[in-house]
């Protein structure tokens, strides 16, 4: 039995609430979003606007596959479109989007499309990687104020890396999946954990 | 109906620890008003000299556009004089002041009058902007230790820069504000993200 | 008298949420074991797979000399070959082991098979050093996904540094050990200071 | 009326626990004190191998100026002379010393026996500093394991600078001191702070 939106609604405040305190959703910034159904789809996913240090259950609404609010009261964030997206792309049952120090420095610094990393244990907290050797490449796509008319964009590059576990949004932060909650959390932790040995390893040779 | 100084006390003092918890007003510093009325203009704001880290609304005192104390005790911080001005030119309703790291940094490299953020993402969290595209320019003004005679500047940099979000004071720190306490908390916590994401991707390159 | 399964258990757990919070066991990574008898050898370990931060006594199995399960349900770490031999070849009373920022980019950078420390009053904070004039060396071993078949290699690297209170595997993180769960916490926390000192003092003159 | 021993220990006990959340006082690192009677001199000081982050009122004891116990159990810190000296010297109600990583990475770059800081605001929260434009000079000692026998070296060090707030040990860490507990406190706030603002700014160009 799959857990209610209530029950969502509560593990997605939780995982908001983390993400503040660990200085990843500062503002009012970070979405979240969790698969209520499969068929028809629906997902419980944050409103806009809110302080995720403060994030409760009730800052969740449940929409339908366009957007539209079904359950609870606010508005669905302006990124649900990728949400979206990213869950019928990847069949995923939870999309976080972050924006952290060393995603945004990363994302900025990648010059040929993508940031790659190689040949560290921690990789193996992504789904089905099972040894350090494994080479993940997230795409950096550029920053933009529609994702509605991105979202083809978006389609084709998710298609054309059908290995990765994440993507970053040009000094913006990074999007994450998993087939649930618990293991989006993961990939949040093990990508920004990644980005952060990468960017102080890596140096500040790049200028603004 | 308006906040009481009450509970606008309470809530100065929640943010003042969660500053401090954030590493942005050790020792005494950082200082934190709320506007309790509009006219006659009368504001909540923090008194000198207390450790952020035990603040509480106690140590909050209410006081008249002319400064002095009309409800609590103890000395309100010394530079009410520039809360009262950015509330004036501003129409603000909460100022906060923080003393962070990168701020400290960041306005010491300063070498053109200001310090300019543009093309980020989490610059949608200021107030009134809408895209990532915006051009943030903060002003960095000298350090002084009579802000009573400073004032006169001040407000002639406020009226030159009418779209900043906020002002930096050499090697001393952050000034932000926004129409109520939680605009003006989400902009410390935008500012100072951005802040630490330019210093570290900057590099060092600078000498004391 | 020792400790009992039950109590070892809780006080693993305890470590654990503790090095999760400080950022050395973010995802599922990091393991812990602690010895709950000598003759005949059994340990209480982690198992695999769980969120370090909701890290609970159940968590823990009680495993034999041969990594088999004797108490508790869930798979015991991948890498308890690890903790029994550094436990045969130590005398240790528990074995810890964390994945740091810090450790992974110092394990990285090592290009003569091990890390040097020396000097630094932290040093006193190790079993049995009452100096700051103290040597540390810590070997540094590739990283592999078969600790069984590296297990010889293991231990005759243990033999080699019969001194060392820890040692690193490349890209991945940090082990050490105690006489007892106190002092291998406590060894934990003086090594990454010590991680964390030199890291930052070396700069980031090397690229990945 | 001064607090008494079992208030001192009380408030000694949460500003250690606090130096151990900040990544102060990591391992058992650190020490704290506060002066219970000044004729004839009484001092509360933690005692030797107790975890920081585990700090309770049980650990301090009261020696006498000696360093002979009073009152409570365990052995007072090896480095109670320092206490001691410095209490005499500059007349303190309290001394704190911590072992962060800024501290230790300046007090090792020193090359002219002080680590200079001038022209911060933050300066002003030291004792009697009233302006940003202050300088402020610590000296850096050498590191030794018998401070009893540098106890006139020490003595010497703080006559020759009478306006120190504090001094560092290379490689080793900071004291400062207050009229009483919270100003002890502030001071190691402060002073921390401004490391973290001087080694963050002036970048990593030693190498180890």
């Amino acid at each position: 039995m799959n857990p209610s939106f209530e029950a969502l609604a509560r593990q997605l405040a939780d995982v908001g609430r983390h993400c503040y305190e660990r200085g990843w959703a500062l503002g009012t910034s970070g979405n979240f979003s969790a698969v209520v159904r499969k068929e028809p789809l629906t997902l419980a996913i944050t409103t806009s606007g809110v302080d995720k240090g403060l994030l409760e259950s009730s800052h969740i609404v449940e929409i339908d596959a366009r957007g539209r609010v079904l359950q609870g009261s606010g508005t669905p964030s302006a990124e649900a479109t990728l949400h979206l997206a990213i869950v019928r792309a990847r069949g995923a049952g939870a999309v976080l989007h972050t924006h952290s120090i060393w995603s945004t420095i990363l994302s900025d610094a990648a010059t040929d499309g993508g940031v790659t990393i190689e040949g560290y244990e921690m990789l193996k907290g992504l789904g089905g990687v099972r040894t350090h050797e494994h080479r993940e490449r997230l795409p950096v796509i550029e920053n933009t104020q529609d994702w509605t008319a991105a979202a083809p964009e978006i389609e084709t590059m998710l298609r054309k890396h059908p290995e990765a576990h994440g993507f970053l949004i040009r000094r913006h932060g990074l999007y994450t999946w998993g087939k649930d909650l618990a293991e989006a959390k993961r990939h949040i932790e093990i990508l920004e954990f990644l980005f952060e040995a990468m960017g102080r390893k890596r140096g500040l040779a790049w200028q603004p």
